[in-house]
């Protein structure tokens, strides 16, 4: 059945089937879509690749994405410098730059640590992270863990924790619970559980 | 918030919106997954897409996707040319051959009357469609109206009906299993096969 698209065509189908979330029916939905509206469509998404794929690198300094040395919110001088956010990867910062709650800096790990993945912290920025605080000592006077809230994510932390004794600076973990606007009733178990542990007195 | 990200990745995530079923958040997701795997994911698809887009053109014959004159399916030489099966798209013939049960060939129409969106009778291959028809005669026997089951497609098809009233060849519309108001496409094979056996003249 392959054999009856052109053969550029079908490679084209392949490439967009390897992004996540993209099967090869979506893919050819996609490819029709590109070739329908070609030539420009397909130029113009060729170029913004081309161009984002080379253009693109990690932030010197907290390794989010730039185009320059720093990224826009290591440049942006109306951010605090004494808090980092340490996050696993580039969307955890979009995400939280969505929600508007936070004026400090971040450090982008690029993962989590997980030795069944094979990943372990010498393959994460970690040491970046380490030398970024000592320099900075002592004003870097926060230091937020906020990996993700799974096993990996958990034992991220608490290993950034112990590395990170060393320095005279506070060291927290993002609080976890049930998600503000959700319902209890799609909450998972465990959720719940640190929920009801992690639960305050109401003022 | 979007001016946290770099320029080049802006341009890609606002290219990758445009494409259908791609949200803002999907764009940026594969927008992220295409820089990080980068260069050679993005270059592979920027490449793919150029050439796809460059070389991709309608078959000569049926409209159907090409990079040559005529496409795979018309150059088939075990393929019937006595019977043509009339669709609205490119993504209907692959549906129709992943079901396996037709061996003619086909004719796509570039979309369907819907005077509602401004498409017209001209502005499908209806005049080629005719003339392929006329040319034939009569060694075309039979052409299959395999339309949308919507309201605009059964409207082309009463309308295709009519125009080859003149020639002497079997029209027929395919078979009801068609799920009515959905697209050919998203048909399963099994649906497809009894749609195509159970097709019926339309007088």
């Amino acid at each position: 059945m392959n054999s009856i698209l052109p053969q550029t065509l079908e490679r084209l189908i392949e490439e967009l089937s390897r992004l996540p979330t993209i099967g090869r029916k979506t893919a050819q939905r996609l490819a029709f879509h590109i070739i329908r509206h070609s030539p420009p469509m397909a130029e113009n998404l060729a170029s913004a690749m081309t161009e984002a794929g080379a253009r693109i690198r990690p932030c010197q300094q907290c390794f989010f994405l730039a185009e320059d040395e720093l990224c826009s919110i290591c440049k942006d001088q109306r951010r605090r410098p004494d808090i980092v956010c340490v996050v696993e990867d580039p969307f955890d910062v979009v995400a939280f730059e969505k929600a508007g709650a936070y004026d400090g800096l971040y450090h982008v790990l690029q993962g989590r640590i997980s030795p069944l993945h094979g990943v372990m912290p010498e393959d994460l920025t970690i040491s970046s992270l380490l030398e970024r605080v000592a320099k900075a000592q002592p004003s870097i006077e926060e230091v937020i863990l906020a990996t993700s809230p799974t096993v990996d994510g958990d034992a991220t932390a608490l290993y950034l924790a112990e590395q990170l004794r060393g320095f005279r600076c506070r060291v927290t973990r993002i609080g976890v619970g049930v998600a503000i606007g959700s319902s209890l009733e799609l909450a998972d178990e465990l959720t719940l559980r640190h929920a009801l542990e992690r639960r305050q007195d109401v003022e």
